[in-house]
Formats: structure tokens, C-alpha cells, sequence
């Protein structure tokens, strides 16, 4: 019996032999996202780590062993392709985020947000883009067209503010909260839609022209992508609310259709060449406003962790993945001639990050005082610096438009184009992984009230905290808020009923309740009623 | 501005027209498949039609659309590929089938589902091999070999008794529905292991000793598959059991370790040459047995829900794609000269089909009959004609084997190749529109009984049909039980408890009580007690 499976195995084996290659890839790439998870649970209560450092440490160590067991010759399991990574990998994250969002806070400080995601990205982008031009001329780094320039611009305007997510506390110090994690969903989008227009221009020869030409299909590209984004979660509305309040309601229908409408959402903005992740963002923003409210209370708790746990996965997917991808030796062979000039290019980028950030943060923050009244809505020096700290980190983002930036023609073989590669990979692990673990200690010094009253509330939240922690407000009946019964939900309140005046989100109200609530249904900004059934049953599952 | 934008689109038309192609193709697919949800679900009314034949229908449009606004030249949005099928479609279903499976019922009928499923289609095989061999052989359909033969009767003895389960109701006939359910999942898992055990051996000059090997292997995969679901599931455990107990509960770690794990426990399979379908499927069970019991109260709705949308979102995803690629014109352009042969080869196969089948369910149930005791444990004629007609149908799982062998080594444009793709494509499509067309009909003139009681609570069950209902028993507080509260439970717990012996499941549950439990956890067999905090909470969102 012995023999003859043996005989069957090495048959098997010289059959399979092609696809086992990818079979063994996929085991490992699993194992690995599970140890992720694993690890990153245990080392929850050490607050310098998070998930994405452990995804990455682990996608590092990981392609170090496959190094040295390979002698050198090779170091990734999977390509690094951004298609992977704009097609499956971006959309459920930036859906989540909107899904998420406390639209309360988020539509308060609306311009604020709007302001440091959008004008801040510009103005970050064109002091990098400058720096770059002054400096990397003098290098002789290659052949970098203007075109380049720019998109070393947009390249690294990208912000990926995880990490200070999981430092900063939503309960405590909401303004703050909202404010960095709405600038980076903004921010995010306000790049690639940079990027892509970067990308669809011959900017060989500018002129005033093309520049309007730019400025015009920058602002049509932002605001096209938001109202398909609406409007396509309006039209997924008749389904569930019409459909299935005649019938009877089915769970796994509405679920099913809220995942297809979502992505369908994000591919249509592809298709008309839009930025899938404005439209994703605000398709999310909607259907849980309205949408959510439409379907069956499993449904609300189903869709509400899936999402949550598509987001997650995604987010440690592409930690993994940078990881594993940095050490790949054909990337890093180009440049192995001219290591100082790789070493240099990745520290002047470094500069200009800092640089590019500071240069928005604190004047858009000057402006942004002028606008509020009363001093608590003010945002302070510490608090600035804090902002101006969340949005240093480099991430996924950066190394997909790097990618498709700087091997898209396929000629990474070109010194250039090889130093821009293997500088981004620098600037996002040394980003990541240095100004990630300096994170919690900053943020300690600079709001020092926040530490008892942060590790209390972090030991009782259950979510991991990535984009998950949604920002305060809107009582979806979330986890977050029922957790913390006694912790600044009244302060919300007040904080809402004190000064709804003068925002946008004070119009957006009065709209809402007069024109979209009667047609489209939804919960609006009724507080949840104590005791009602959702709250109840909510309440059951957590004293399990 | 408006010559601005045109100008802008074409010329990113022309940028990216290369891309373009795959992202209109995505749309068309996403949007096709919310059609069918909710034209499915719009059409649940009429119990002829169900998910499956709309799909099927509504992807076979398409492809005759296609197919005339291109003039004939391609009629396929997405090519067919077996990897899609069975690296990302199939093990979600089959998981699923695991999960949502009623353990009790299961291992009750455990002897006769593994009769059926197992025996059955090795019987079901050896007929429509030989008549194949028999048939074909006269007919002059080019060159097929002895292993050709062979994979023929694996392609063909693979059911697909989706149609079936939507029509019976678990609740009035238990048995019955445990047996179909049952015997379909592990006559997937057969066929693909007969199947792969076919491919991996020489079959060119057969003797004893290569039919002893082909036997054993058969065995040693069945056995080794089923071992690895359970091992790596049970070593799931220690994660959410101990890890997060210690710790705090995280509701999106919890589920995005459980999926991982399961498909990790597939890709082990296959990298281990086992059956991946017979591993996932031990998996779901075992993880719905432990591992759903230590996870928190959230985890467990959203797991439930996410794993019964995935398989229905797969299910539908696969017979529109079957639909759509039935059409391609490539295929039937071969056997375009000789019609009569195709329709010819389809009608004998169907014919094979129907005897192979009748071979084993009536000789078999007649088996299972002799080593029962009491009547109503028997399997009456009326019951064996319905058994016999569930496993009719023919789909995707025929599809993907059958493009495995007959496209995989590049020689498709081998008449004999060419003439078996289109003839398992007519039988997939015949048997699937046809006979689950009729298949309502014949039940109700067969068990009529049913016919009221069934169409009572289909209008109050909630849950799409296909896999998704669960068999009896067991009380994981899902819907349909509690849905159902005034039917059939007392009934099964009776049955349970005065007919335990001289079961396998009575030495399982000895076995369970005093090792596994202790160590594993797990509510075991312990109904649901009423008032519970689970039970209120289900039923809280079911009266929203």
C-alpha cells in the first residue's frame, strides 16, 4: 500500500508540477494572514505595535527566509500587481470607511475635512512635485519626464493613516478623530484622482491652457465620482426596500445585493473613467443611511462585520504583500551600482514629506480657526502637530500608483524609473514601520490627558481598529457606542444640539428630513430609543 | 468645458481601451448577477422556476445577445476557466453545505448517505463508462482513449440536486431531504476524487494490479481529505477558543480567522493532492460543531449569514457563467458540420445518465431498507423515484471536469474533444432547464401531501433555498427553526430520542460527550432552552 501511494504521489507530482507552484504560494500567503491575525491580536496590549507593522514585519521576515532558501535568486511568493490591487483590494476598504463613518461628524466638520483632503493633498503635492524637479535634476538619476515629476507628486501626497487610527481615541477627542480619518479617505481619492489625470494628459508642453485644462478635469473627475456614488446607492435602494418589504425579507438577498450594488458602484466609475474610490466612499456613505436601515435586523449585523472583516483582510492582504514584495532582488539589482543615489533620492522624499505636510497642516488650520466661534471647536498647536504626525506615514496606495507609474510601459529596466521603485519601497517601510512606532509615544506626549482614559476604553473596544471604529455619533446601534454607555455620548448630543448652525451638515439636515427621508427611508438622526428591540438584542449579544 | 471633457475622454478612450474591454466585461457580469437576484427573488412566488434556471436562462440571453450585436464572433464575456470554478466558487459552497448541515440528521442517515454518495456513484460510474465505451465506439466519434472513457463516467456521475432541495421541504420530510442533501455533497466530493484518481493513473493497458492501486488510492483520498478537515479545523480551535477567550472577543477577527482557515484547509488539500471538496466539507462541519460556539454572539450572525450569501453568490455567479459560455461559438463551430452526431452522443448520455442513476437508488434503498426496523424509517417507492430523480440534473461541477479533461491539453480542436464540451454543455443545460422544470410537478404528484404544508412554509421561510436551508435538528437557533415553531421539532426530537441505537451517530455522540466536548467545547446536543438570551435575540430580529 506503502508503495504503490508513493508511486501515485510522484506520479501526481510530475503531473501537477506547473500548478503546484501557485498551490504552495497560496497555502503560504493564507498561513501567513492568519499568523497575522493571530500575532497582531496577541500583541494588542503592546500599543507601539498594530497590525499593519506585524503584516509588514512578518511579510519582511518572510521574504528574507524565501531569500536565503532560494540563495538569492528569488523573494516573492506574489507579484506585486496593482490590478490585484485597485480591482479587489482598495474597494471593500474605501466602502468600509464610508459604511462606517459617523456621517454626523463626518458632514459637521465637512469643510474642514474637504479642505485638508483636498486642498492639502494639492498643495502637498505641488511641493513635492517642485522639490523633486529641483533636486532630482541635479542627481542624474535618469531619464524622468515632467509627467513623472507629477506623479512622484501625487505618488507620495497619498497619506495612510492606519496606524494613528489605532493610536487616537474616537471617544475623547471626536474632532480630532474625525479629522484625520476623514482627510485620509479624502485624501486617498484626491490622489489617485491626481493621478489619473496626471496619467491621461501629454504634459510634455504646459501651457495655460492645459492647465485649466487639468484644473477643469481635475474638479469634474471629483465631483462626477461622488454623484455616481449617490446616485447608484439611491437606484440599489428600490431593490431592497421595495422588493423585499412586499415579499418577504430573505437575509442573504440583501446582503448579496448590497456587496454586488457597492462593487458595482466602484467598477461603473471605472468604466466611465471616474475615480472608483470617491464613488465607492460615497456609496457607502448612502446605503448606510438609508439602504441599512431598509433590511432585516441579521442583515444589519451581518453586512455591518462583513464589511468590517472584508476591510480588515484587505488591509492585512496589502501589508503582507508590501512586505513580501520589498526584498523581490530583481527591483533592487538596478540600483545595487549606485546604492548612495538610492539612499539619497529616499531621504530627499522623506524631506518632502515632511516638508509637504507641514506646509498645509498648520496655515489650512489657521484658516479653519478664523471660521469657528467658540474655542473647543478651535483646532490647538498639539493638536495640529498631531495631524500634521497622522499623515506622514506612506502606505498601499503609494506603491500601487508607484507601480503603475513606474513599470505600467514596461521599461523598469531603466535606472530611473528602478531608483523611483525601489525609493517608494524605502519611504513606505521606513514611514511605516519608524514613524508608526514613534506614533503612540508622540501622541502621548502631545495629549497626554488621553492615556489612562484611552487604555481603559481601548481594553473594553472589541473591534480591531483600523477603519472599523466608526466616528461618533449617528447611533447605528454600533458596538462602540453601547460599550461606552457612560462616556461622552450626551456630550455628542449636546455638542450636536449646541451648534448645528453654520455647517453644512445643519442643511444637509434640514434636506434630508424634508425631501429624502419620506422617499427613501432611513433612521435619519433619531437617537436610538433605550430599550427599543435593536438596542436590546444588541446589548444581548455583548453580555454573552 | 464640454470640448474640455470630450476632449479628455478620448483621449483616456484611447489610453485605455487595452483595459477596457475586461472592465465593461465586469459590469455586464455585476450587474447581470443583481438582475438574477432579484428577478429570482421576484419569481419565488412561481415554484417552477428557481436561482439556478433564471440564471441560467438570463446568461444564455446574454450570450444570444452578445452573439448578435458582434455578428457571430464571440458570444462570451468571461471564458470558462476551471481554476475560477474550483479554487474560488467551490469551496464556498461546499464549506457552506458543511456549516449550515444538520449534524444530527446527518450522522443519523450516516450509513446510508455514504451508501448513496459514495457506492452509488461508483455504480452510477462504472455504467455510464461502459455504456460510453459501448455507444461511442461504434459512432465514429474520433479518437478517445480508455482514460477518456473513464472521465466520462466521473463528468457524469457528478449531480446537482440545487433544483431538488429548493422544491423538497425539510421540515415534512426529513429523510428524504437528509438523504438528497447528504448524497449530493459527498457525490460531488466522489466524482471529483474518482476523477482526479482517473487523470493521475495510466489507464492505457489496464490489469489487476493497476485496478487494485486505482481502488486504493480511492480509498486513501477519501479517508486522508476527510482526516485534514477535521485536523485543521479542530486546530482552528485553539485561536478562538483560547486566544480570544483570554483575551477580548473581536468580532472581525473571529470571522476573518474562520474564513481563512476553512479555505486554508482547502488549498491544504490540494497541496497535499487530497480532495479539497471533502476537506472543506468536514471543516464546516466541524467548525459549525466547535468552533461556532466559541466565537462571540455578533460573530456567530455574521458567519452564518456571510458564509450562506458567498455559497449563493457563487451558485448564481456559476450557472450564469455556464449560461453564457454555453453559446461560444468556438465550440460548436467544430461540430457544425455533423449536428446529428452531437444531438446524438447528448441523447445517449442522457439516456446513461437516467439508467445509472435508477441503477443504484433502487437496488440501494432496497439495501438500506433490510437493516432498518421500523417502517417509518424505511424508504418507500414514491421517496425512491424522488431520490432517483434529484440527482438528475447535471451542472457545474460536470462543466468544470469536463473542461478539465477534454480542453486541458490544448488539442480541443480534436473532433472527438470538440463533440464531448458540447454535448456536456446540452446535457447540463437539458437536464437543468427540463427536468428542474418538472421537477416541482413530480413531487407534488408523488408526495402530495406536501403540496399545502410546503407552499404554507415556503412563504414564511426567509432564506434562499439552495444550499442554505439546513437539514433537521440540531438547534443552532437558526430561522427556519424558529420560524417554524408550531412544526415538526417535537417530531424530531422524539424521533431522536427513541430510535438513537444501532447508529453511527449514537457511538458519535458517546464519543462527542465524553472527549470532544470537554476539550473542544461546543454546545453539543443540548436544544436551544426557550427564553435563552440566543433565542431572544434571533427571535427579536425576526419580529423587526
Amino acid at each position: 500500500m506503502a508503495i504503490e501511494l508513493s508511486n501515485l504521489m510522484e506520479r501526481s507530482l510530475s503531473m501537477l508540477s506547473s500548478d503546484h507552484k501557485s498551490v504552495v504560494s497560496m497555502n503560504l500567503f493564507v498561513a501567513l494572514l492568519c499568523a497575522c491575525i493571530v500575532i497582531g491580536h496577541l500583541l494588542e496590549e503592546n500599543r507601539w505595535m498594530n497590525e499593519s507593522i506585524t503584516a509588514l514585519i512578518i511579510g519582511l521576515c518572510t521574504g528574507i527566509v524565501i531569500l536565503l532558501t532560494t540563495n538569492g535568486t528569488s523573494s516573492h511568493v506574489l507579484m506585486f500587481s496593482e490590478d490585484l490591487f485597485f480591482i479587489y483590494l482598495l474597494p471593500p476598504i474605501i466602502f468600509n470607511a464610508g459604511f462606517q463613518v459617523k456621517k454626523k461628524q463626518f458632514f459637521r466638520n465637512f469643510m474642514t475635512i474637504m479642505l485638508f483632503g483636498a486642498v492639502g493633498t494639492l498643495i502637498s503635492f505641488v511641493i513635492i512635485s517642485a522639490g523633486a524637479v529641483h533636486f532630482f535634476k541635479q542627481m542624474n538619476i535618469g531619464t524622468l519626464k515632467i509627467g513623472d515629476y507629477l506623479a512622484i507628486g501625487a505618488i507620495f501626497a497619498a497619506t495612510d493613516s492606519v496606524c494613528t487610527l489605532q493610536v487616537l481615541n474616537q471617544d475623547e477627542t471626536p474632532l480630532l478623530y474625525s479629522l484625520v480619518f476623514g482627510e485620509g479617505v479624502v485624501n486617498d481619492a484626491t490622489s489617485v484622482v491626481l493621478f489619473n489625470a496626471i496619467q491621461s494628459f501629454d504634459l510634455s508642453h504646459i501651457n495655460l491652457s492645459i492647465a485649466l485644462k487639468f484644473v477643469g478635469s481635475f474638479f469634474y473627475l471629483f465631483i462626477a465620482s461622488t454623484m455616481l456614488g449617490v446616485i447608484v446607492s439611491l437606484y440599489a435602494l428600490p431593490f431592497p426596500s421595495v422588493c423585499f418589504r412586499l415579499y418577504r425579507h430573505s437575509t442573504d438577498r440583501e446582503v448579496a445585493l448590497m456587496i454586488l450594488m457597492a462593487y458595482l458602484s466602484y467598477m461603473l466609475a471605472e468604466l466611465f473613467y471616474l475615480s472608483g474610490i470617491l464613488t465607492v466612499f460615497f456609496c457607502g456613505i448612502v446605503m448606510s443611511h438609508y439602504t441599512w436601515h431598509n433590511v432585516t435586523e441579521s442583515s444589519r449585523v451581518t453586512t455591518k462585520h462583513a464589511f468590517a472583516t472584508l476591510s480588515f483582510v484587505a488591509e492585512i492582504f496589502i501589508f503582507l504583500y508590501v512586505g513580501m514584495d520589498a526584498l523581490d532582488i530583481e527591483k533592487w539589482r538596478v540600483v545595487r551600482d549606485s546604492p548612495g543615489k538610492s539612499v539619497g533620492v529616499s531621504a530627499i522624499l522623506l524631506g518632502l514629506v515632511l516638508l509637504g505636510r507641514a506646509a498645509f497642516v498648520f496655515p489650512l488650520s489657521f484658516l479653519s480657526n478664523l471660521t469657528k466661534k467658540s474655542s473647543h471647536e478651535k483646532i490647538g498647536l498639539k493638536q495640529q502637530l498631531t495631524i500634521w504626525w497622522a499623515g506622514l506615514m506612506r502606505g498601499a496606495v503609494s506603491m500601487a500608483l508607484a507601480y503603475k507609474q513606474f513599470t505600467s510601459s514596461g521599461h523598469t529596466k531603466l535606472h530611473g524609473n528602478a531608483i523611483m521603485i525601489t525609493s517608494t519601497i524605502t519611504v513606505v517601510l521606513f514611514s511605516t514601520v519608524v514613524f508608526g512606532l514613534m506614533t503612540q509615544p508622540l501622541v502621548r506626549i502631545l495629549l497626554p490627558s488621553s492615556k489612562n482614559l484611552s487604555r481603559m476604553l481601548s481594553d473594553e473596544s472589541s473591534t480591531p481598529k483600523s477603519f472599523i471604529v466608526p466616528l461618533l455619533g449617528n447611533g447605528q446601534g454600533s458596538e462602540a457606542d453601547l460599550k461606552t454607555p457612560n462616556v461622552t455620548r450626551p456630550t455628542s448630543l449636546r455638542m450636536l444640539f449646541a451648534t448645528p448652525s453654520h455647517t453644512v451638515h445643519h442643511y444637509w439636515r434640514k434636506f434630508d428630513d424634508a425631501f429624502m427621508r419620506p422617499v427613501f427611508g432611513g433612521r435619519g438622526f433619531v437617537p436610538v430609543v433605550p430599550g427599543s428591540p435593536l438596542e436590546q438584542s444588541v446589548h444581548q449579544w455583548q453580555q454573552e
